[in-house]
């Protein structure tokens, strides 16, 4: 078979990839002038890559959102898609997403601000039972970090579409359902896909139903949040205390445009912690297994577990 | 039986006692006045009270140190004292280290200098086999610590006077051990008691040992940590990168004098994170369980352990 790779370290993934199938023949996406392949193995591909791959016979896609792939009007719909599914991403995520809850927790959020003016002043610990966890998006990675946090000592809450059972979690679905976990959680947790219907699902109206105090933490897609909500429902941050905003705190990983643009007011802010999309890297190893994989069961006619182009996941 | 709170939450102790205990008469302690008790539920109680309290029949201690109670010369020395054993401590201390390690681990403190100049920057990130922990101090709570993180996936080193094998960690002994464990870990813990021997033992030599870039979190006690030799390992902490220092930061919950006295240097060096000994306060549920215990204990005549006033502890 032969496999097109878009990517940023493309040489690394084609080196990773031959160790794991000798017998193909994996190229180095250039800007133009590519031959036709069976394969595409690719993050966030050009536009054009459709328009000049006529014989595609399946892609790989090189991260759990397939949101950038399938806003891509050329793509051709009955192309089977194969996305990376929790290859390590999960327990990456959930550290961060652990120290995350503890900064919150813990009150670190609290200690930090006291010591910008030498305050020696202990809070009074929330115990883990005490500190309920709200994960929205029940998928292979948000299932990894619900689980992580629960085996903690949280009580864990998830929340997806569609109703699951999953073990050591209480789980809600719906519009119901999701009303019923926000307003019971300290901190709330976002690794929901990018789609029509989770755009902007932390809005205003959402906010308003967490406790007074709760914190957010998103290491899932930027989209998911209203972001002039957000900043209303942190409030003003110059002081302590719930009067001044719904929401303690937050911690963000994505954004709708990245790099975050430097004159975003969410650089400033002084209840919001932000970090370069770097909470779930892919650990290139199990990633480059499960691509492997992929094209190999795509070239032998198996059946692969691919995305919903219509669910978007 | 009728029982008398000293403690500055005393109203809280009353309340959770009185769900474990219906039946006895729990009184808050007034400074003067107050009815003969049987027991004496307390944490550093005013001198006077064995002078007020002539009928008492045995007294729990609120903590785990009973160094001021057996200072108080008109206490009676038949008098069987029970005081708090670890409940619940270990947890707590394993969290605020866990959160302090991923602070470094997952480059946290990086990245919130960089959100200060609206620095849009991914650290690649070291993994967590690759991120050796010491863990100086092999106590109950130490060792409690050390396995914590063991099981979360970091490769742990523990150190103890003398030899010891604990499942899970590489176990280091003595002076030789110490310089062994000191030149192999990214994120040094000093979880080891007060005594002449462990007094400034994070010195600039030992510091020295530690690889450039590594990281210090002081759970344990203020005067393990030789002040000024820490500072000149941190360097002025003005620009990001080894060249200023040895140490790359450190997170710190106990200090030789508290509160840390507000013209501390310590306060406003940028690469050092200040908490006000609340790493391990004592989980109140769990302490409750143990009072009530001991209460019901000895009011029906039952064996309980006791301290030894001689030993002092």
């Amino acid at each position: 078979m032969r496999v097109l790779i878009y990517h940023n370290d493309a040489e690394q993934w084609r080196n990773i990839l031959l160790e794991r199938l000798p017998n193909a023949e994996i190229i180095v996406a250039m800007d133009s002038g590519n031959p036709q392949v069976d394969y595409l193995v690719a993050w966030k591909p050009p536009a054009s890559v459709f328009d000049e791959q006529t014989a595609l016979r399946g892609i790989v896609n090189l991260g759990a959102g397939v949101d950038a792939l399938l806003q891509n009007p050329s793509l051709p719909r009955e192309l089977p898609i194969v996305k990376l599914r929790d290859a390590g991403m999960g327990e990456l995520i959930g550290d961060y997403v652990r120290y995350g809850v503890l900064h919150f927790q813990r009150d670190f959020d609290r200690y930090r601000r006291q010591q910008a003016t030498s305050e020696w002043r202990e809070v009074p610990v929330v115990d883990k039972p005490d500190w309920s966890i709200g994960v929205l998006g029940l998928g292979a990675i948000g299932t990894r970090v619900a689980q992580m946090l629960a085996a903690d000592g949280y009580p864990v809450h998830g929340w997806s579409r569609s109703p699951k059972q999953i073990d050591g979690l209480t789980c809600h679905h719906g519009d119901d359902g999701l009303d019923t976990l926000l307003r019971q959680v300290k901190t709330l947790i976002t690794l929901l896909p990018d789609t029509p219907a989770t755009r902007h699902i932390i809005n205003r109206d959402n906010l308003a139903k967490l406790p007074d105090g709760a914190s957010l933490i998103n290491p899932g897609r930027g989209t998911l949040i209203d972001e002039p909500a957000l900043l209303e429902a942190l409030g003003c941050g110059e002081r302590d205390g719930a009067s001044e905003g719904r929401l303690r705190g937050t911690l963000l990983d994505a954004f709708p445009h990245e790099p975050l643009p430097t004159d975003s007011p969410l650089w400033h802010h002084p209840r919001i912690l932000i970090t370069p999309h770097m909470a779930g890297p892919t650990p290139i190893g199990a990633a480059a297994d499960q691509v492997a994989d992929a094209l190999d069961a795509m070239s032998k006619g198996k059946v692969v577990e691919t995305i919903d182009p219509e669910a978007g996941y």
